[in-house]
């Protein structure tokens, strides 16, 4: 089958082997798949991983395990990326998610969905309504990442909220926050990213812009931009007491101070992974538009114009076609 | 009168003039100092403070301003360090420690406590009781900023709580936390600082026992050793989910990774100054026992030497007498 495979490089396999389907798996022929920064971030080395890349998606379960109910077959999913041991303490709570035994699709020893059949364990799966079409079934898995941050913190009607970043994760929380009715502004780089939000009918305010009176004025600061730079400005953003949410992992290369997070008293909340459910809801009931989003589609034999495509400025998401 | 003064050096001065008393002010006449890490910070260039350094006392009430209850003359007194404007926002959440206006004893434009008088708002002193002695209400302030991770952080019956580090700043925690009767382990350095907690009766480790099935196993670990090693450490103990309550700033010189952070969905919760009278009350009830950690006592005269002792390994807290 063709697979798009890193290994020192990124390259399309047309022969790579099929999987093979584990008893409590499913095996799912892909319909779509989305870029993520995460891949691009594999190709430069993240987690070591080697293997297909790829974990937003969306498929249809052409085949199950002998232990795994037939009635799947034939559906069209999407699917969780952490497949869990469903055995440790962590699992027994709920939160697979941070099973210590998990593997990772497509990011940590499990092959990812940038091919055209991949496996999943039945319970990561999740039959989609049909009302909810491809292309905005293969964003459930960022707009759940986005989602995660409603489960952690408890964001009031009167919490005064900023999110910092507009790619395509600081876009992905705008959406559903805006979904959500919350009140925020959203802090970005790129007018015309920005737009998304302000079409939305939300607050947008350009980096440059922030000025003394926002400075420590934010119960709660959404940090989406990845860079050292966006965590101390989300930083100084935040009221003392208040809460910084991490959504994306930050290498400081140059000297991190966190004087300040004790002096104010700050909270850092990492946040990653989140649950479909929440978001299938809300994408059952129409109440996100993932379009304005979508910078361009791409046939799977053209990945190296989609990754190409996925590193231009204002481009936000690419989507990859089987 | 005499004081201790950081400008460029720390130095003894003999003739330093007498402090003006505001109206909504008391004048107190200093009973005993404690050195904290903080005095050093300071002489180190922390705030970029000049004056009268100090900021743990007791001290004794000897005139008060005229807008100021003279019931409070001649009371025995320790004293909140953080100078609110009682107007703010913060203020009116009865979080004065976090008021942006606020000065602060010995630290941020307030002259300190190193000094035979000194001054502070009259909503910040605090009677002692009697049966308090002069040492050991001179711990109020770093007792109450031990007990303030309580006031951020609910720790249940069966949490697994670790405090890292042997200093004053672990000690004193440790010492709150014997007292509540929460089930924790003290790592540290240094065997004989760690013999205090042990000594309460709490479970101990040696820095360099912790072993691969410590980590990702505590539900809050206190990080109370300030270094970046410890940070690291610290991180590395904490589950997924979990809490780590950073207790002393770090600037990190070198790189420092968050990325484990957002991966395993760590809350960082920065933590500074508490409240006194919850530990007033404890201290009334006799149920800490501060002397283990009483390394020396000096006169003021002798500052140099007190300030000598205190840098050297193995000692924990030196008092100074006025």
């Amino acid at each position: 089958m063709k697979a798009l495979v890193y290994d020192e490089d990124l390259k399309l396999v047309k022969d790579y082997p099929n999987p093979v389907l584990g008893e409590n798996e499913v095996l799912i022929k892909t319909i779509m798949v989305g870029i993520c920064n995460t891949d691009y971030e594999i190709t430069q080395g993240y987690m070591g991983y080697k293997g297909v890349i790829g974990h937003e998606f969306v498929g249809r379960v052409v085949d199950v395990g002998c232990k795994v109910d037939k009635n799947l077959i034939n559906k069209r999913v999407v699917g969780e990326i952490n497949c869990a041991c469903e055995e440790c303490d962590m699992c027994h709570k709920n939160l697979q998610r941070h099973c210590p035994n998990r593997s990772t699709l497509g990011i940590y020893k499990k092959n990812g969905c940038f091919s055209e059949y991949f496996t999943l364990p039945w319970q990561n799966v999740i039959e989609i309504s049909s009302n909810v079409d491809d292309i905005t079934a293969t964003f459930t898995e960022p707009l759940a990442a986005a989602m995660e941050i409603l489960e952690q913190v408890h964001i009031k009607p009167d919490s005064k909220v900023a999110i910092l970043g507009d790619g395509k994760l600081g876009l992905c929380i705008s959406l559903v926050f805006s979904a959500m009715n919350i009140n925020y502004i959203h802090i970005g780089k790129h007018k015309e990213k920005l737009q998304i939000t302000k079409d939305l009918g939300n607050k947008v305010m350009m980096l440059d812009e922030i000025s003394e009176k926002d400075k420590k004025s934010f119960d709660v600061v959404i940090e989406a931009t990845g860079s050292m730079g966006g965590f101390n400005t989300s930083a100084s953003l935040v009221k003392p007491r208040g809460i910084l949410v991490l959504k994306s992992t930050i290498a400081a290369k140059e000297g991190l101070n966190l004087a300040g997070i004790v002096v104010d008293e700050i909270t850092i909340l990492g946040s990653r992974c989140g649950q479909f459910k929440p978001v299938l809801e809300i994408l059952e009931k129409q109440k996100i538009n993932v379009k304005p989003l979508v910078s361009a589609v791409y046939n799977v034999d053209d990945f190296e114009e989609a990754f190409k495509k996925n590193s231009q400025k204002n481009v936000i998401k690419v989507l990859v076609k089987f």
